[in-house]
């Protein structure tokens, strides 16, 4: 299998989970499970729950017990976009060339639908630890939550937001994407290590794996939005300087945030490749994928 | 100690702990933190808390065993009333005689310090489960996470945002009670019951009374939309005619609301006198207080 075989059935394992996890009902709150799943099934790369199953998988791990919360992960990254793309917050109508919820189940649902999607990662997730019983499952819960929180997730974006035609310096900056993508790109490694079990050394490979690639995607992003096309990326370019946002093409310039990606992409290479050697493959292909992908 | 002093007692003992869980930050995120605080700190009754409280009471519990889920439950409540009076939702300016969230800090923050509070919610508990290990604390935040999402608040406020503008029969408008304010309200109670142990038998009088509780606040709830006074209840009253709401009120009409809601309180007087008697006193006092508030 090459990369993108790999990549695809490790995305197909997902989304076959993602479509059990929520079915349509046909009951009076009928609507949220549509809302639900319309955002959660709207095209998307998948990366988190990849990047799980693939750490997963050189760890000789079994991707049955790393499914649940790689699921969980994706619920959360879906509720963000949900509510990032609502009027008061980005206001974007499209979002991977689809009409985003907002547009088509009404601002009230898709506040809700994002909501929904939150409480629901952490029902799926407590059913897989009432289920196996056991420590694990409680500790890797705990590494979503944190992640996904005030210090994670949310916390960056409320610097994102604040930030707003002001200019910010580069460690807040670093600071904001450590916590508004980074925080759970490496939570979705770092719970497959605490799922499969692994040494020490491994471990802090992995991590340091997941903030460079975390930041590198980050990046990328900085650049997409200047360069990327309508047409690739499924939403409005340049929405971050008629945003008045600070990112690292408005530091750097494109250019210079290249290199930068360049020097972090391989900083993520290195580590992984030090402990795993060859069978870190599809973890190295995954780096060079963040830094090439034009969507 | 009469019922104010010990209801103002146990509220007390929630409001400290509260204070604690979420203290300001000097962060570059700290405005969540301010937000998140605005809104739990508003004044609320704390009902929910209570009732955990005074059922780990009667129950012969540790108060510092139920404190964490109990403010779990208070946080979940504070984010589903940030995000219902947003614009998108039901537009209230007003909450308790203070201004929303979106009023205060903007809408976008107001999403996020929602968000935040639900995830904090899980935060707390999942710590709670850390430190003291075994199973019954997985099982006490199931309760609440599925009280909590698609089956129910969640739910019930998705059938309240369609039932707008249209009739819906009786059946529904309880099936939307049920689900959208007797879901949180019925979990307040149960897990207490399942953190502190009791036979079958008492769980199922508290179960019945937990039901009958929720049902009366919502009708009272109904009543108090048509007869409050806006200097009591801090909001604006006439909301659910003005947004075409089938309510108890418009389905009976004010006076016939009036008896089927002392009806439900006295099933639920019943429910928990027969197996506690004269330790249930202050469940029966909390039930007539739900039928008589005036706020």
């Amino acid at each position: 299998m090459n990369f993108k075989q790999k990549y695809d059935s490790f995305a197909d394992l997902v989304n076959k989970a993602l479509e059990e996890y929520v079915t349509e009902k046909d009951t009076p709150e009928g609507t949220i499970y549509k809302a639900m799943k319309y955002s959660l099934m709207a095209g998307g790369k998948r990366l988190r729950p990849v990047l799980s199953l693939s750490v997963c998988e050189i760890l000789g791990g079994e991707p049955e017990n790393v499914i649940p919360y790689a699921c969980a992960v994706e619920m959360i990254h879906t509720y963000s976009l949900i509510h990032d793309d609502l009027p008061a917050m980005d206001n974007d109508d499209y979002r991977r060339g689809r009409l985003t919820s907002h547009k088509v189940f009404g601002e009230a649902i898709a506040v809700l639908a994002g909501d929904a999607l939150l409480n629901y990662a952490f029902e799926i997730m407590l059913e897989d630890v009432l289920k196996k019983g056991g420590d694990t499952g409680i500790k890797v819960m705990d590494i979503v939550a944190k992640a996904a929180g005030v210090s994670g997730m949310i916390g960056g974006q409320v610097v994102d937001l604040e930030s707003e035609g002001k200019g910010i310096p580069v460690n807040i900056l670093e600071y904001m994407h450590r916590c508004k993508t980074g925080a759970l790109i490496k939570a979705s490694v770092m719970l497959s290590a605490a799922l499969c079990g692994t040494n020490k050394k491994k471990e802090e490979c992995l991590e340091e794996y997941a903030e460079k690639i975390g930041l590198a995607f980050q990046i990328k992003d900085d650049i997409l939005d200047v360069e990327g096309d309508f047409k690739d990326l499924g939403k409005a370019t340049g929405s971050d300087a008629a945003n008045g946002k600070t990112t690292f093409a408005t530091i750097y310039g494109v250019e210079r945030s290249r290199e930068i990606l360049t020097e972090v992409i391989s900083q993520a290479v290195y580590a992984v490749k030090r402990e795993f050697g060859d069978e870190a493959e599809f973890l190295v292909n995954l780096a060079e994928y963040i830094a090439s992908r034009e969507s």
